[in-house]
């Protein structure tokens, strides 16, 4: 091949777009490809939804400072993060592992511990279990099954001009959690008897490495007879999810700095590390809070279930973060990273 | 942790086995979880099939010798063999890719290119693409949905005493395959135009790298109005996938060594590497073929359709190999084998 392109030219996003260019669909029961959080088919009387991702190890996760039953929780969020945001709900779950030499029977177990209490607590049926050996380190695939009344699924794709954007909970603590993470492991490595400094931080902490999957907002749209317009998992940072709706949706957005909730602790430790709360709430990531649209007459239907927040609305073009003084920051995503 | 129990004492079956075993099923849906090809959710008039693989570089392909193109054909017929060995029809596949800075956009696109041709031939929708970065070579999370009518569902757990133990094509011809690329892979090592010997070895090498999804057998099956009492795909090798059937079905298997084929060229290669033959079929793996069991009275409608052999019989109990001279040689799976 002549020509080298690298994939950090087209970011991740380019990639995909790339690969999957002019797909036709040769089955009657496929509903939607790829472009969204989670593919669709049609099964008669619903729709099924199927996501499948893959976590690899000094990617996606540090075992230094991730235990491994946490991880297993955190997997299953993962997975099933992409199901509700089409307004889902979790039915089945399948786990493939790569393994290498350094892991032994009881780190799987360990794993599969937070796998299997994540499952019973979402009521999820672990479904496919399956193993192989690896070069270097933990590599996990793993694939959600969903399900969701066809009058009630959410696509990406369905904000109009005048929506209002919510979120759900406040953003930035999971990236903060993971610099605390990273600051301490830095300090302590190499010492004999680590102990690192977590007092005050739990917060954070709870937030980077066991993230709620947001099944009650789910429950509760449905119990408030509340179908968004459109919906998405915070995962990539708010800016580069709130573009994927805007793209998806052909519009644009308009979202005020002032009502995007930063928790204090997420403050504190960024103060302490000398860094900026909006960057982490705008591009850390990890969240895994919803972010969704619903018209405007559904305003204090949505805040009546509390935790919910509306952040902006939806224009015709341009996703743009308003400040307190009235500026205007071009909403933009960070690409993809070597490390 | 105290305990330090390693993999390959137990095995990868029997790691997955002890990480599944007490699974209670929440959900309804679930007709089929863990411990068959691939998983079973009831979608109301028709079962819908799941199965994630994971499939990583220097464990499951060498780039030095598949090209990425017959890699992404190979990585579809190796998701979509667990739905066919369900007798069931591929429907959608999703990619989860975890790629390294050493590939470029165009090493991706022409896995793509295999993987899209591959979802062409056998009429399947690419419904869910994703990418992420990785430390160390290429990683592949395959899932694959399919779906089956609720009466032709077949699984492993159905083989009877008398039933006839049938396989498709021949078998050890991907083993051969394998190891005459290693060869040529250590022959010319280094040298400054590599031309490696593979006149007359098309059909091994084929065998290899772009191995066929057996959707021939499915529709036959079909069309001769049998229903199998159990079947496997054969992708771990005769023996270890002959003991999944008895182990499912509560049976024994006795196999006739003449019965089962092995092509002239898999032969000739075993021959020219002073290779067993019998080793490659028994233990090689990759074959992609089905095995499957009938009612004795079913023997001539299933001769009839060409390509299939009938090799043996169900049993009570044990697994056994019947050499031409009567011997008895017990059917034994190898284990987890970290590179």
């Amino acid at each position: 091949m002549s020509k080298r392109t690298e994939i950090s030219e087209i970011g991740p996003f380019g990639l995909v777009e790339r690969l999957t260019s002019g797909l036709e669909r040769v089955n009657g029961s496929t509903v939607v490809g790829v472009g969204d959080d989670a593919a669709v088919v049609d099964a008669g009387d619903k729709y099924m939804l199927f996501s499948t991702e893959l976590l690899i190890e000094g990617v996606h996760f540090d075992l230094t400072y991730c235990p491994l039953k946490y991880l297993g929780h955190k997997v299953v969020v993962a997975a099933m993060s992409d199901i509700i945001a089409m307004n889902g709900t979790p039915r089945q779950l399948t786990v493939a592992l790569g393994i290498s030499a350094r892991f032994s029977v009881e780190h799987i177990e360990e794993l599969y511990e937070g796998i299997k209490s994540a499952c019973k607590e979402y009521s999820i049926d672990l479904v496919g279990g399956d193993t192989t050996a690896s070069l270097n380190g933990l590599t996990i695939g793993v694939s959600a099954i969903g399900e969701v009344a066809k009058d009630r699924l959410v696509r990406r794709n369905g904000a109009r001009e005048n929506d209002l954007v919510c979120i759900t909970s406040d953003l930035g603590a999971a990236y903060m959690g993971l610099h605390l993470l990273e600051r301490e492991r830095i300090a302590l490595d190499g010492h004999p008897n680590p102990t690192p400094e977590f007092a005050g931080h739990q917060y954070i902490l709870r937030r980077q490495l066991k993230p709620d999957l947001r099944l009650d907002i789910i429950k509760a749209l449905e119990a408030e007879g509340i179908v968004p317009t459109s919906m998405i998992d915070l995962t990539d940072g708010l800016a580069s999810d709130a573009l994927q709706i805007c793209k998806s949706s052909g519009c644009g957005m308009r979202l005020y700095l002032e009502r995007i909730p930063i928790a204090a602790e997420t403050r504190a430790m960024a103060d302490e590390l000398h860094a900026d709360p909006i960057v982490a709430m705008l591009n850390g990531g990890d969240d895994f809070e919803l972010m969704f649209t619903v018209p405007l007459e559904q305003r204090d239907k949505v805040l009546h279930f509390g935790g919910v927040d509306v952040i902006g609305h939806i224009t015709t073009h341009g996703a743009v973060l308003v400040t307190p003084e009235g500026g205007e920051l071009p909403l933009t995503a960070p690409g993809f990273v070597h490390k």
